[in-house]
């Protein structure tokens, strides 16, 4: 008899980007900032004392939500510290959403837009709660009526990454909000990457519009170059996030974390300066391909969605994949719709950035059966 | 309309032993290990780079996996880390049991013996599965038809802590395989404290008995001197491993802890020195408060569950609580069944349990109006 309930065993985990061990290679495919944290996260992770390794870590992180409220202007009791932002995710299924089959016709699940992070259908099926997909516009936006949509299947929670994933699609203030007040569910909107973007959604926590049922995902891991080191956080009304405070895992941050956060965010101007140098390369990445023929999404992130031209001297998206991984080079491929024609690639430093370009040059214009 | 289901809403956290931030007081109160880790783990911290920060970790911790295979003499297909134990429980709830409310007749749940550690029903509640508890004998051993029990009401999971917490009870490999054996779910043994007791379950994995049904839980956080750090990890046949990974958040530890965590394996010794030093404490302190008149489970931990006499001139376990944190001795009391006249007294150093006996002897000598 197999132990597992049926849903795991059915399960299709998620696949995180590949992780090469070697440092030689080219990394744009998992979205990590090219530039080091500040020097003063290293400081503050090695002053960590024995007494507080020994000791159970604060477990609220009250340290580290007393400064990211003051940080957004906010309170300690709009902020819930998470152990990356992926525990934001699962956390928020497990206090909103209905799980398990007892939810007759279908009430009670998750909302999102497709494409979008492929972990949220993951996390969907691990709970089994239903989940209702809207197929995004043209433009990778949010459909018209995509509140409506969800209203209607009964959803409790909906997630949506601004700027988007995987195509760099910045949504307005204004239309999240429209979308917030017309849903009757919980709004989570996942600002992973919005360290990068010219405007954030944090006005939608505050007065006037001071939402009770939107959830802002911040990560540390690609503005703050800390991808190693699990740390997020929610913004929300003090309600929503004292619900799934009594949810988390007991002590669901430890204490190195912890003195990594606060140093990182204490010293956001080190992390300033690394947005915008990804985003001046972002446009020279963007110009560089458009002069080579791709079609690539007007992003707002630290990657790019791009399309290869289509025209016999250049290989197809897969195809061209496996040639740069060849030379050293990862981006990422997504075998879906809408997808399978493009490749997504991280913004590197410069010479990354030049080692991309080169390689796509030379992929372009050489006869590709002799790859 | 309040967002989370009602479920959340019922829900009572579960609620962590005090954690003062002073460093005067004597803390007996959390299972800490009284001595500090040793220092080749706070250098493999301090090592770590950068970079290594910058990029996502390893997600499943494939180093400290092989490590802690090879320790254990098994593969690293029979090791699954965590973010603290805590998270291995919630785990194996979320791929063993039936969430929600539409499993008929409680099918699908957790079993438990009672007294145990306060936060499996927390968790049994926050997955609305049905909760099963079956109450310990006397000596706080499983009852003697717990499997039977267990099947009749369709169980999926069982949670043991062995040694047993909030006692000390340690149960024989023998009676744990015979459980594990007639029950027809998955029989999770908590082994948080295993570190102090004269011997653990992992032959229960190996052959002969090489159980297919059977995770043991293993901790840093007591034996290792790191409760600061959150991590743990499961031993089962590869199987389990299998169906726990697939659900498990995608990068679960972190850079610094796995780093942590293998300089704390592969420095056992340091270890193994405060587990021999711990286990000399208790005998001492077992003695006398014996000497005292107190009334004292028999402990395979670093803790003790001890009840004051019951006499006019000693307070009661409540007060005598009160009373010790007054003076800065914080020990832990349970305002619950078989356990209301009792206190749980973590072993501390030398020093720390001077302290605790200093003050016991006034305390139960003294006039309690005049406190």
């Amino acid at each position: 008899m197999p132990y597992p309930r049926d849903a795991i065993n059915r399960l299709h985990a998620y696949a995180p980007g590949e992780q090469p061990e070697s440092l030689d290679v080219v990394k744009l495919n998992t979205n990590e900032n090219p530039y080091p944290p500040a020097p003063a996260v290293l400081d503050a992770v090695a002053d960590v004392s024995a007494e507080s390794l020994r000791r159970y870590p604060p477990p609220a992180a009250s340290r580290f939500r007393q400064l990211a409220g003051q940080t957004h202007g906010l309170s300690n009791k709009h902020v819930l510290a998470v152990n990356g932002g992926d525990e934001l995710l699962r956390l928020a299924i497990t206090v909103f959403c209905q799980p398990g089959v007892g939810n007759p016709n279908g009430q009670g699940g998750l909302g999102v837009c497709a494409p979008t992070y492929s972990l949220y259908p993951v996390l969907a099926a691990i709970a089994q709660t239903p989940l209702i997909v809207a197929p995004s516009r043209e433009d990778f936006s949010p459909p018209e009526d995509l509140a409506q949509t969800w209203n209607r299947a009964g959803c409790r929670l909906g997630m949506i990454v601004n700027p988007h994933a995987p195509s760099g699609y910045l949504e307005s203030l204004e239309r999240l909000a429209s979308i917030a007040q017309a849903f009757k569910g919980v709004l989570l909107i996942d600002e992973a990457y919005v360290d990068f973007a010219k405007h954030d959604a944090l006005a939608l926590i505050k007065p006037p519009y001071e939402l009770d049922n939107v959830i802002l995902l911040r990560t540390l891991s690609k503005g703050y170059s800390l991808a190693g080191l699990r740390f997020g956080y929610a913004l929300a009304a003090p309600n929503l996030i004292a619900a799934m405070d009594k949810a988390r895992d007991s002590y669901n941050t430890d204490i190195l974390s912890q003195a990594a956060a606060i140093a990182a965010l204490q010293n956001c101007d080190h992390a300033r300066e690394s947005w915008r140098k990804v985003t001046e390369q972002r446009t020279r990445v963007t110009e560089s391909l458009k002069a080579m023929g791709f079609t690539v999404c007007p992003s707002q992130t630290n990657f790019i969605l791009a399309a290869p031209p289509n025209d016999a001297a250049t290989p197809t998206a897969d195809k061209l994949y496996q040639l740069l991984k060849r030379r050293g080079v990862f981006v990422r491929y997504f075998d879906q719709d809408r997808l399978r024609d493009k490749l997504r690639i991280t913004i590197g430093t410069p010479e990354q950035n030049d080692a991309l370009l080169t390689a796509l040059r030379d992929l372009a214009h050489a006869d590709i059966n002799k790859q």
